[in-house]
């Protein structure tokens, strides 16, 4: 075995013929600027600010080879950089090197309706491509809350609220082109639905974190636009009976759109932040799609399930306007939450367990929270047993990091003891490195650390982050 | 770079001493009679017998660790071996070596009705998962028509005609247990549906075709079984016809249960073999599932869209044991291919595209099939642009293994060069290496290979097969 420097490289300062090379070949695209490595250095995450010592704003894949080509040969770490909209530090330069700040490949390549596909580059956020789509009847379902860009999704396995019904990125990445860390360029996958041809590299890179390779081209599926919506909010007699609601649902085959959980706490935040009037209880969010005849069966079958676990005030929104309304309420779920305490940062859990065992881990990190003193809302993709406590912390206080990192691993160790995992959607990044240890076990961690070594072999690609 | 040998071993004898070490593990379960090693030596396909040299029953996953420890050291080929209905030539001993036959363990290790799933042994035939379901209101949808096991399913990433609507093995396995090649056990995934937790080291295993681990466990998704089930068989006056009527109902997002097409030489093999009176005529088969209302609606809208198509004539089937004798018939498609020329193999090409490109990848198809002479009905789950095109040739004729060889070539060129992949569900084995080099390219090959490396360095697992 060789040292840990080799999978962990570290560098106080870039090597000068380096920082020659690459602004011959970026010119003022790259840039060891203070104000824009610090704007690098820090994401939506409670990590500590680690700038990089350099941003490359690459424009094409040939600069991305040629930069990871020259990195290589100095063991300088390289850190891709979308949106910044992380919440495990997974854009943190905790090695030195720099930003492969990927904002400017931002061209929609290709849309293809026909066979409901679209091929982008990574800086393009999930937004855009919706907005791209308008008029097409088809949409990118994928929706983690934040503006993400599709490069920094297919690194984190991104999903979200409609994940229950679409699947996550994971489901819907069909191909990827990636420059490794050599420099040589892989394609993965074809464009057609299924194949057995060889190992699955796209599912490989989708949720390597940046670890394995850089993204430049990604093709993901699109749907078809649902033909009707309806939504509706229901509050809960407890958290348990609006548990049991969705597991029932699920249990039936129900194609339910989205269906959401937000506690007491999450609903207060939210009718502060966004003015609306929700009774302050256990609460599900639904989203029915279909046809207005399989809209209406599904409403049926849900409400009858709600009403035997006493949820019996079903409060429609059918028009756009409404509907929208509700939901961008779920979705600023985490600026609202912030909102409660102002000045703190968050530290959002991300565990996902099976479905039977949601009651019992939701009720059991919720008695954690109590036990804490802790302000948190929990709030989650519950049709898919997934959900998150937003902790609320003062970033400047070491005491109360530390406490809300001790809740955290305290709710990691509920679910995974419930076989479920650490992180549904977040992913690993820096601070749940040792959760996946005890998740994955040893020989997983080997077997991941195998391969990261045969792609990767002297650890520049985003070190610090994923493994332990 | 070591020779070839290391990643090819290839043994002529088996050494004594290895021999005597696995006869004292397993007894009369390890086994060199000619019998059972003739047994071994073949599957569903064309190529001709590759017997092992010997045979090893095991029946726990310590044996199979012990055994993979005792070849690792002796550097000695191991090919996993199921239920022997690769079409692909999956199990023949090509480089020597011992089969591990894992149709002992056939252990349903726990039904989960609340979180719907399953733990399997590998060697768990899906016919007899589904048996074992009866009465649960659940059931396991993969099905590739044979009887396969769950390993060898995992194994070459399998799917059939369910998968327009359940997704393949890739969407349908959880978790995985395995026995690396120095015998070391790998556990993958949680029970979580989702999770962003590490490198997809599940997904990394299905469709690995044994020659990455040896499965031990697997956890399988389960499905509510539909409400209602109704079939329809619908012939077209063309193919064109019949594949755009697909593409229509596809992009128009009905969740048909599954949609079949058979082209009239299929259907005369059917009606011969399956002593059923269709119009010998391009056809669908059609399964819709739901409630009564949502199967009414998908089958307005998809008549509405055959109609347009030329398909007026819909014969449907709604009784239980009318379904299951059309679908029957359907599902013995390679046998009564078979019969229409006595003593003859099939070579099935299994190509899948884009399927906006599918009607020109059928007809180029059967252009190709027609100047080659050869008697070949096509057949295929074309909901995700699958199909497969059954050449008969007589397995004694080495000049007509050359020419269906030669025509396969010919079908697979035709779907890469659309898009698509020269194996939708029956894998690479040890045919397709050189499509498989020219689909992926050499990068993607070479990552394969540094994979496959890294984790059995002395290729003791499956030689011959996937890699090129």
């Amino acid at each position: 075995m060789e040292t840990i420097n080799r999978n962990r490289p570290f560098v106080a300062e870039l090597p000068s013929t380096l920082v020659e090379e690459l602004s011959l070949l970026l010119g003022e695209r790259f840039t060891q600027s203070p104000g824009v490595c610090a704007h690098h250095g820090h994401d939506e995450s409670h990590f500590p600010d680690h700038p990089p010592q350099a941003v490359a704003f690459v424009e094409h894949r040939e600069e991305i080879a040629a930069l990871l080509r020259a990195c290589s040969a100095h063991r300088v770490p390289v850190i891709p950089f979308g949106a910044g909209s992380s919440l495990e530090g997974h854009v943190l330069a905790v090695h030195g090197g720099i930003a492969l700040d990927c904002t400017r490949m931002d061209r929609i390549l290709e849309i293809d309706v026909e066979d409901m596909l679209a091929v982008v580059q990574p800086g393009v956020t999930r937004k855009r491509l919706n907005a791209a789509l308008h008029g097409t009847g088809l949409f990118f379902p994928i929706d983690p809350g934040a503006d993400a860009s599709l490069g920094g999704m297919t690194a984190t396995r991104a999903s979200g609220t409609n994940a229950v019904r679409y699947g996550t990125m994971r489901e819907n990445v069909l191909a990827l082109e990636v420059v490794l860390a050599d420099g040589r360029v892989l394609r993965t996958g074809t464009r057609a639905k299924k194949s057995s041809a060889g190992y699955d590299l796209t599912r490989l890179f989708v949720g390597s974190e940046g670890t394995l390779g850089v993204f430049t081209e990604i093709t993901v599926r699109l749907h078809p636009l649902p033909e009707e919506l309806a939504a509706a909010v229901v509050p809960f007699p407890s958290l348990e009976e609006a548990v049991q609601t969705v597991i029932e649902t699920i249990q039936a085959g129900v194609p339910v759109g989205r269906v959401e959980f937000v506690d007491e706490v999450c609903v207060r935040a939210l009718n502060g932040y966004s003015k609306t009037n929700l009774v302050e209880a256990p609460t599900l969010f639904f989203e029915f799609q279909g046809s207005k005849r399989s809209i209406e069966e599904q409403v049926e079958t849900v409400a009858a399930i709600a009403r035997e676990h006493g949820g019996e005030h079903f409060a429609w929104a059918i028009k756009p306007e409404e509907r929208n309304r509700l939901w961008e309420a779920r979705h600023n779920a985490l600026y609202a939450a912030l909102s409660l305490r102002p000045g703190s940062k968050a530290i959002s859990t991300d565990t996902c367990v099976p479905i039977s065992r949601l009651a019992e881990a939701v009720t059991r990190s919720r008695a954690a929270i109590d036990a804490s003193g802790f302000i948190a809302g929990i709030a989650g993709h519950v049709g898919d047993g997934n959900f998150h406590v937003v902790i609320l912390l003062d970033p400047t206080n070491p005491e109360e990091i530390a406490g809300a990192e001790a809740l955290n691993a305290q709710i990691v160790t509920i679910a995974q003891s419930l076989g479920g995992t650490c992180t549904g959607e977040h992913g690993i990044g820096m601070g749940k490195r040792e959760f996946l240890r005890r998740e994955a076990g040893e020989v997983a961690i080997d077997v991941m650390r195998a391969i990261k070594h045969a792609l990767d072999p002297f650890g520049i690609l985003n070190p610090g982050k994923v493994l332990p």
